[in-house]
């Protein structure tokens, strides 16, 4: 059977992409390492064709994913994207959205149902994203945000879910313009279910993607590394309504990590469903916006600039001088590091290395812990 | 008459000052010199005494004031201050609160009535402001900041006027606290009459204050000029909601400028009673609070540090560099400067300036305008 499907492979980059997209999913646990960021990691090296010839042959051995290889019927799936009308991107075509290159585990490929072409996304797409559990208030701001954003050219995109997601869909096709919903399930499937009849009105104009290939059902960990592809695929992420613990928030924090802009929407103090954008709004560097125009002034000239993904970054840099941005690079992610490391990686004096770090600290992108620095954790 | 009043002053510089508060106002026009800043400046260098002789004997010159002086009755004035309760203080009494020396334009003396001792301002003292058209939930945020600042001990100052400032004082009284209005009046009179219960309840525990004589009227100028009292007694400003032309964005704006901590509270995006704060929150470096606790997060250390004025300015300067901060005080307030010019004043090469300056106007601190740059005005 693991013959049968390499056969249909047949060499061909894209069915090889395919195949890892069953076998094994790029992120399953962001915070250590996984099968996932060492295939993706392979794959960006060598393409996908060679980890998966390492797989069958055993060369490399990855954790159930020799046995998934085995039972994959590559043909059958090939057919079903075929009658499902899914076309399959990869890297290097055309209409591959370049913003999915910046993420540390891009998606192996990406399905596409529906006529929109996803290139435009780098320009023109800004993600509008919040909480399921909405209020009117912020379902009336989604939709009227999402119709403005519409009406001028950008691209909404989100989740799909109820809530938030469906009102920003919703006022973009009230605008009558295209909206991208990126899936945490197989494209085979409508989930939730009650938006059928959304998802039906975005497929005329717009488009569902997902990286995960039909049968593939929607659950927790799912809906997280979904949240990635949200962040990446446009050029900022405004979150319209988000209680303390909303994973709309997990988006916003992605789309910081790339440095993308992220924004969110006030709403009264004594609203739950607004307190994580209050919380957001205090305590980190994101913008405050009140409507669609709002968003535009922050992010209008973005797209013109976004072609190369590094310039992206300088959202938030700009703010920092060369040599903070140097000391800024020293910090390390997750263990941290003492002053007298982080003078010594980034060359400055030591008075030079406290005083930015205590710049840096301020704008909230590096914390201090146990006597250690660090990145600082936006999720 | 003018010999009359100056035998009544006999030598006493509080008396002087308590003249003076009767010829000249010390903010008339604030954007272009003015009698008031003239003998502000001359009183701030010597006293208020040798200037008031320098006016009875026609050595100094100021439209109206000299008939003003003749015309008043030092003596009348002084046995309505006693009648009413009111004392006057004047810096270098124990009571002087701090905070107004760092005015640009700090009053000749401030009236108090109640039995609130104004020192403790400089400390606990926070402005919590806002639009006299506010709405339900303005006034019941402000209500509730209020008290719960009041209960740990914080002092809240606010204008007396309808809506928010209402609300603010209406908190601070039902946590059995002290509150203070600054009026743009003389205390002989409560403005707006219907709040006078509230300033009779004020009286109680806190204090009415102005720095007009009894007998003056409020109007515009002299609520702008009030504004100025507000920001400056406390260690920050909190705006609950305003609308894009609200008053209390004065009030904000000067804080800001004596390098106080400014905070607004959000609000529905919907409404137009918190477009003001939103602004603000979208284009100035201010934080956004959401209740009593996260202002005292925001500010809690700040009155502990803030003896001395000249440290309250790090709250904005903390965040740039030292050859930014001394960019930023190159950068003149009014007229605007090319980058040559500024160049040449900072010391730095022509590529620092200009960066520098691109860092200090992503802070709001300084703006371009017609190939100038000038410091940001922040009303």
């Amino acid at each position: 059977m693991t013959g049968t499907s390499l056969a249909v492979v047949g060499g061909d980059e894209r069915r090889a992409r395919v195949v890892w997209s069953h076998l094994v999913e790029p992120v399953v646990d962001p915070s250590r390492s996984t099968p996932g960021l060492t295939v993706t990691g392979l794959i960006a090296r060598d393409g996908a064709l060679r980890p998966l010839e390492g797989l069958a042959s055993g060369s490399l051995t990855l954790a159930g994913a020799q046995a998934r290889l085995a039972g994959l019927d590559l043909a059958a799936h090939l057919r079903a994207l075929d009658r499902l009308g899914i076309r399959v991107l990869i890297p290097g075509d055309e209409e591959w959205p370049l913003g999915l290159d910046d993420l540390p585990t891009p998606p192996h490929c990406l399905y596409v149902r529906g006529p929109f072409h996803q290139s435009a996304l780098h320009e023109d797409g800004l993600a509008v994203v919040g909480a399921r559990a909405c209020t009117p208030y912020g379902s009336q701001v989604a939709r009227n945000m999402a119709a403005h954003l519409t009406d001028r050219g950008r691209v909404v995109i989100s989740g799909g879910a109820f809530g938030i997601d469906a009102a920003a869909h919703e006022g973009a096709l009230s605008a009558e313009g295209p909206t991208v919903a990126v899936l945490a399930c197989g494209l085979d499937r409508f989930y939730p279910q009650a938006n059928a009849g959304l998802f039906r009105r975005i497929l005329d104009d717009g488009a569902l993607v997902s990286e995960l290939p039909p049968g593939c059902a929607p659950y927790r960990q799912r809906f997280l590394a979904r949240n990635r592809l949200i962040a990446a695929l446009g050029v900022g992420t405004v979150v319209v309504e988000a209680s303390l613990r909303s994973g709309s928030l997990s988006t916003a924090g992605r789309a910081f990590e790339l440095g993308r802009h992220v924004a969110m929407v006030p709403g009264p103090v004594t609203s739950a469903a607004s307190a994580g954008c209050h919380e957001w709004l205090r305590t980190k560097p994101v913008s405050l916006v009140t409507d669609g125009r709002d968003v535009l002034d922050l992010m209008g000239q973005l797209g013109v600039d976004a072609m190369d993904p590094r310039r992206l970054r300088s959202t938030v840099l700009d703010l920092i001088t060369d040599d903070d941005e140097a000391l800024y690079s020293a910090v390390p992610v997750r263990d941290g590091a003492d002053v007298t490391a982080l003078q010594r990686a980034s060359g400055l004096s030591a008075q030079d290395t406290t005083k930015g770090l205590g710049r840096l600290q301020a704008l909230g992108v590096v914390e201090h812990c146990a006597g250690r620095w660090r990145k600082a954790a936006l999720t």
